[in-house]
């Protein structure tokens, strides 16, 4: 259902008398970041708990089950998985018997060399279950030599290239690691408050800030790029390991314009504000004179929002979006005709008939469901449909954690903007610039990677 | 989830080659009317085919299933369900095998007098197989000795009192009827197309107009108060009796304030352009200074920004909802917290911080939710709150076929508007005016039933 | 599975601490008469619960829902259901609520003017759910004027021909019925104990003893041919009705034959007993030089050893049956070949190797199976195979209960013995006489009915 | 449900067009050696494709499932697994990706040095995912170094100690493995046939020769203790390495005094007859004075055939077994009574009543059953109960692969055979002795194992 698809959230809290409870409220808080599958890891004393299972975190954790995973500390993990008949051996936390114990990891990310390390630890004898990168990892820190176990996370880490956000779970510590460069989001927060009168005082990880305000966690800081956090013992302190240093930060902007809940805080900025910002830029860089500015909902609306705000052209909810279309919705096969984008998106016609109409979207991917879209506003009585996407033309793939379409697929990637405009069928069609992005976020290219859209990788790719 | 809960949605089509499956998706497009059952009953020949189940209708009708329920005719039905262990047997439409064939019954509304009448056939041996109103109108229809079936129609439902839509399938015909009271909406549609090189003409009937944008279908009337309109044979003309007309009308005002899709167009009137005119005339009503309009989501949104246009204070989207709070999500257990409104709305610090902000709902029921929110508001750093509520105090429960709390649980009904305001924790509390809500839907009180405001109630109430 | 169903077996008990619990373990023991739904009412107070299930018995009554119907009496029901759509609305028992009370009815049997009982009802108004016998039984019930519940019992069941065994619970009168001719079998028992310190003392109701022998009660009679007892109160004494007479009875010999458990004592006769004298007589009529004795498993087991006994030759077992061939196994799609019966039987190839076998089975329905096994035993190395059947041969359906094939398709209706032998492919083939049968149940053909082998129908047949 | 649980059976097939499906018979025919998992794994061209579950066979795999196990190849296994929540991460047959491809293991046995191993492993930098032996294989098989794949298998298995008959599927090969003592049987068969007119001769391998019988495969020979036989490419021929050998073998005795299927051919023996003569010997060893010799079912039945042959005393079913209690029955909750064994086993009075009975059992583990047992016949009325177990005393555990209770468990370990008589009710008690158990198998003490008996465990025992 979601057009662009991210890997991963990933969660873990230390030191709490309900520890999966919380760990279960963090992951839902995420659940946008990933549906296809999740778990959860616990830690009761020196025992790993888990329990994975495919589809969304409300429907795969009861109560009995929240029950057996006890023990105050726990990681969790919510996925989007590719396709295939493994989906299961591929749900996070992925947990491994190590020589010194039980280790659970939970990443979101890519690892661009993972390949490469695959084969040269199969050629000296790993066996893998499945084809996540995470795996990579787990064999890197089994095999490293150095007796501290930390110093054997800063080891494999450094062979790693690419994009990563971990929590890591053994029987005796909790890691929060983001890479040199920053890619993905990690922040850490502070849950204090008491039980039966025993006061506690919790550590709490979360890919999203938006995981706090739902559990009642305090934001303290991000997870610098390159820190590898340790939370052990009591967890009072907290100490922590640095990385390489890279030569420049790369954290993904596609955050801020369509993964992140608008109600996060993600590498310092307000997500809904950026993305007022994204409307408010676009607003100025593509006017156009018109009646009524229409999101699409719910990922346009912010933007929309801003461009209403800048433009001074009436803000209105023209297109409803049917909540009830979830997971479980299949679209009935029909000879007749396809109802594809109508079973979510309804135009009301008594607010678009006559009207030159702003329709606001995020993105457009291969063209064709903004091609319905326009359809469906056109029909509904709309005089002129000008389509401003609140973004650059997405012109590559990225090869950092996000799921998209091959370059072959990507509309903007293969022709103009004209050439669009003429495909989905809208009277004009606006982008925002790059540099109106940057500006929205309050960025520059050397902290943010943009390379969807200005094709500059910040690091090699290879295959 | 739900504040309050409709007992119902129905549909109805006749003549269409995939009969079946448009019924499941006009049923998807009322889904919000009622998530505890659903149903679906077809005519294949002249031989019924059905099935209900529970829950929501895309968890209920697999491709197999809609296969098996053949044929070119078919009703369906979504419904709030009471509790109880008996919610199968009580789900719609109810099927019977009577003298003259089988015939299905999709009802939305309320008989006043239904114990009265089920004592009564109880007596004459009728026996009851649920505690559905429907099932009494079965035994009327089952009774009577009028010859041609339409009659026998008449005959019942002129000793029904109280709040009907109905959808009817016999083995020859489709009865759609309104109370003559015209408490519950209900329109009737044309569903024209080909399927193979065949051409086909539909008649749809449908609670709301949403469900024929979704088909296709153009919407042509509303059924009007006391009309029984019956669609035979090819289908191509209808005819229509008439019930004895009733000395007022009393269609439903809470359909514009809560109930119906905001894209639909109920007894004449858009519902999103409605629900903004009450934000309007709230405005006009309950001005106060302030630098943000705020709706709780998703039910204020177009209320609020009626108030936004009309007071001139920006509309900003400073609560956030997750949709995937759906009927899956139970809160767990937790000895610490009880995280409840928070798990759904997620109030933005970064645009509510030392704000004075307009807080738009559409009403409030016992008065806990709305102290959440504003307590969640106040500690997202809000100054002043102020709830504006887009409909009068709701005084006095329904018992036209809306789940109401007793007037006793209704804060409303028992509370001063400053006591209310105290409870919540609001700055300020402003309501509608009775006058105002009317306004809003143009319309007046001998054709609108407003009794939840001001106690009206149109029929004599039993019991 | 099974090669010939019946229809149903029903249980009640009267006054425990435990009742659905009793009536579970009881409906467990009775599974063998119905395997496609099942059901149990309990009355609580003056409350009926209920629950009933497709399937098994074990698959459809978890903990909490024996806990939900709770109450000191309960009646039970396990089903043959015919295939098509309806299967659980014509589950069992079956309730409605009429102008004294709920009413809850178990019923094994089948009533032959059914059909015609079924259109005067509806021409007088009646309305009917699902095509159960048992709904005709209720309606009458609810139009019946006697003030007495008993009475409007004795007055419903005088209108009814065929074959009813029947267990009826109202919130005060639990009632145990068999039809004047007996067809079905029905008897009581009593079952005292006590928990927590107080005692206890309950009737139960069960179609077969071996219900009693699972739950530890005693045996006490069985009910007789047209009697109506009924139970009530404190429950220490019951009272009889008496239906009047019918010229003959008619008790079903085909449940000592194939229907029966071994373990039962029915129409006073033990099955087993009964059964492994079938074979003994077999032995007498159809005596043949050969070296082993082999059942079909398990429904031949009995009478191959009263064979083996009376005719010296050998046991053994030379078949064996794979037990984990239930209800959920599907034999999969494959283009090679059909597995069939070999899914549940192996012959021994060891045993029978170059041996004289005489194969004894209880029955032969199409002859399709008979040849299979034939084929399976020739296939593994017998030399001569003889086969016998236990029972006449089976020339006509039955109309009280039990789901036979039609004339049309029972092979001994239309083919003579040494037709039937060359069909199946054995060297010679042997029935038991009808006099035969007669004998090794100690029966005459006065008590008994045996139609389905001699076409003596004892009542009229309508259709 | 079982008295005693094996570890599992085992079934491979090499070049058939509808290897999944004959798999899955194959391990449905398996199914009594292993109930809580089961899986397959298929070839299709070179890639794996596979299904595990929980459950019975039958249960797991649909046509869609197994249309997706494509291919001409396929391995299975069926799996008794010990409790905890990683049941399916211990589900067989396991897979992984190792430098040379997929490789997929199923196992029967148990690794005696299956510990130490893990750890060197561990200390080497493996990782784990489960705590099955067969990971330390794949392990094994991962990290030597030969050239050759089947060179790797043998270096890897001469590392083992213990029980294994193995399955192991490459991209490329089929290997079938017993290790040098064979403990646990397999056996190669072949199955010709053609589909569609092409004609195909495959390569199958099974547990026990009852699979091939379903399949309609003929039995070729055993595998041979420490023999690695390899299918290759059309797998006309197959090629074998030999362990080095064993100075003796250490065949399972308890697979044909309870594991195997009576229909089975196993070590050379045909397990039925084994049976009878184990209950022969019973009645030289052990005569008694009595009216009937009767069975508990199933197990029990032919060595009481053998014991009634040998003593003349009649043989009778005087115990019925409910084959409805199958996984899914759980016996209620009761406050008032146990009802335990009864539900599964219930005693015929009318056949016991005043007689003096031998009661056949194959075992007595903790004596708990045996004692309900005989007061359940006593309570039927046996005037005597004479009990003889068709096997000796069990002494001590099994360390390779059957799960048995603790020695300080088996009551024979803790007690005298006539304390154990007393314990369990009966009058008189026998067992068989080693010497009997030894003849009826016609085995020597150095070609089987039967240290579960006598002590003589055939390898070291760590831990």
């Amino acid at each position: 259902m979601k057009k662009w698809r991210e890997e991963c959230g990933v969660f873990g809290i230390w030191n709490h008398p309900e520890a999966s409870r919380i760990t279960y409220l963090g992951l839902f808080a995420l659940q946008h970041r990933g549906q296809e599958s999740c778990g959860i890891v616990s830690l009761d004393k020196e025992n790993h708990i888990h329990h994975k299972g495919l589809g969304l975190v409300a429907d795969n954790f009861t109560e009995p089950e929240l029950d057996r995973l006890s023990g105050r500390t726990a990681i969790g993990h919510v996925r989007y998985a590719t396709t295939g008949d493994n989906l299961l051996t591929n749900a996070q936390p992925l947990t491994a018997n190590l020589k010194d114990g039980f280790v659970a990891v939970a990443h979101n990310g890519n690892i661009v060399n993972a390949g490469k390390l695959r084969e040269e630890l199969k050629n000296d004898g790993a066996i893998f279950q499945g084809s996540n990168d995470t795996e990579v990892l787990i064999h890197l820190l089994a095999r490293d030599k150095a007796v501290k176990f930390e110093d054997r996370v800063m080891n494999a880490l450094k062979k790693l290239e690419g994009a990563y956000s971990l929590v890591i779970l053994t029987s005796k510590q909790l890691f929060a690691v983001r890479d040199p460069m920053g890619f993905r989001p990690l922040s850490i927060g502070k849950l204090d408050g008491d039980m039966n009168g025993l006061s506690y005082s919790s550590w709490v990880v979360a890919s999203e800030t938006c995981a706090f305000d739902l559990i009642g966690a305090k934001f303290e800081r991000d997870i610098l790029p390159g820190e590898i956090l340790i939370i052990e013992n009591g967890g009072g302190k907290t100490h922590s390991l640095h990385l390489p240093e890279a030569p420049k930060k790369a954290q993904c902007i596609f955050e801020h314009v369509y993964f992140a809940r608008p109600d996060s805080v993600v590498f310092g900025e307000g997500v809904y504000e950026a993305r007022k910002n994204l409307g408010r830029y676009l607003a100025q860089e593509c006017p156009i004179d018109a009646d009524i500015v229409v999101p699409v909902p719910d990922s346009g609306v912010a933007a929309a929002l801003g461009y209403a705000e800048e433009s001074k052209i009436p803000f209105d909810m023209g297109i409803i979006r049917n909540h009830y279309v979830g997971r479980t919705f299949i679209e009935p096969r029909s000879h007749i005709r396809s109802f594809g984008v109508k079973i979510k998106l309804n135009p009301m016609a008594a607010l678009l008939r006559g009207k030159r109409v702003i329709v606001i979207d995020d993105s457009i991917v291969r063209g064709t469901t903004s091609k319905k879209i326009i359809s469906l506003v056109r029909n509904a009585g709309a005089k002129e449909i000008h389509l401003r996407i609140a973004a650059p033309p997405t012109t590559g793939p990225c090869y950092y954690g996000v799921d998209t379409p091959t370059k072959k697929e990507l509309i903007a990637a293969n022709q103009s903007v004209d050439e669009i405009r003429k495909f989905v069928g809208a009277d004009t069609l606006g982008y925002l610039s790059v540099t109106g992005l940057l500006k929205a976020v309050r960025a520059n290219s050397n902290t943010y990677c943009a390379a969807c859209f200005d094709g500059k990788y910040p690091t090699p790719i290879y295959d």
